[in-house]
């Protein structure tokens, strides 16, 4: 059997990272054509005997020097004109990191890599735009029934910095009181015996994330219902 | 830029059916090798200037003479040895229908076209047992978000059979007086002055979906935690 199709298969990886209290996205300077020096989601063609998963790492690597584990597949692009060149088809996967953990370097396909406020974007190549919005959408409904984002904080954090946390990955206001109450009747945050300031008021308690717990209500569905 | 690869794209249609309160699957039999005379998902190649949401619903057509203007995009399945014959991903989407509604025919690559039942699936081509797997979960984790399938109804319904839709998708018992107390305090079911036999006990109220409601909840988000 004999199939005429010329598409070609890419990968993209929409990298999201949580800094100072800000939520940031990994971005690859392109070195070449097409949008040549514009900026773009780090990603390339698939090999012909490599998983999805292997190549949307490999390309990461290759481009930013930043190797990630796991990446969710998020959705295929596939409209036909999206690449001016030919038709290629995108399988975007994404993932949320702490920035400081890697140390990113641009190389191959890449001529820079930084890591931009996800407020004060670039211009982007492709339907890149597209894929970010799309990799937004899902994160932000992720966190309303998954606890997602402990690893982004420090072993020992203030409630502050999970609501903080929490409030900037689904870029909208939270009610204190409540999400409080319903995050500690999960009990997936352990309250410690001591206390640290938060730079402005009086110093209040630490708090852990009890792991075991969070497997456990993972595994039952999760419902914060933000 | 030439790229040197050889990945074909295919897509994959999982039809799930409800019918006589149990959940059907649509399955072709294949007419050509591999897999020759084995039972499959219906789908197919891409074609060049084809979007996939264009090519899964022309392959369907074509294979089965199921015509469903939206298929929701599952998950793309790119494991490098899924196809005997060459390296092929498949774009996998999905739908939930009402059987009666369609005249299945087997056409093109098609030898027969049936309605299974999910319970008593033949063996299955490539990896679309995997395939349907996932797309199972997917279904059943949306149930609990979102109402889903009050089109698979009559206009007017016994609660009874509303409760029998989410338990026979779900897969397991529903705690009646919770799932109905829940249930009706969204506002999306209105209670009739209409009565009718289940065929067992007394007759009951019947129940007509709104609509106006049900748009409301899901733009709002919507939550059963079934």
């Amino acid at each position: 059997m004999t199939i005429s199709q010329t598409i070609k298969v890419a990968v993209d990886a929409v990298v999201f990272g949580y800094r100072n209290q800000a939520l940031h996205l990994l971005l690859i300077q392109r070195k070449l054509q097409p949008y040549e020096g514009g900026w773009a989601l780090p990603g390339g063609f698939v090999l012909d005997n490599e998983s999805l998963e292997a190549a949307v790492q490999r390309e990461l690597r290759e481009e930013t020097n930043v190797t990630i584990n796991y990446l969710e597949q998020l959705y295929t692009f596939g409209a036909p004109e999206r690449d001016p060149r030919f038709r290629a088809i995108a399988v975007a996967y994404y993932a949320l990191v702490k920035p400081d953990a890697f140390e990113i370097a641009a190389s191959t396909d890449a001529d820079d890599v930084r890591w931009f406020d996800i407020n004060a974007l670039p211009e982007l190549a492709f339907d890149h735009a597209e894929i970010i919005r799309h990799a937004l959408r899902r994160l932000r409904n992720k966190l309303t029934y998954e606890p997602v984002g402990f690893g982004l904080l420090s072993e020992k954090f203030l409630f502050s910095d999970f609501e903080k946390l929490y409030s900037t990955l689904l870029n909208k206001p939270i009610d204190r009181r409540n999400f409080r109450k319903k995050v500690m009747s999960f009990g997936i945050l352990t309250e410690l015996d001591e206390k640290r300031s938060d730079g402005k008021g009086r110093p209040a308690n630490l708090f852990q994330f009890n792991e075991d717990q969070y497997f456990k209500m993972k595994n039952q569905g999760f419902y914060f219902e933000l």
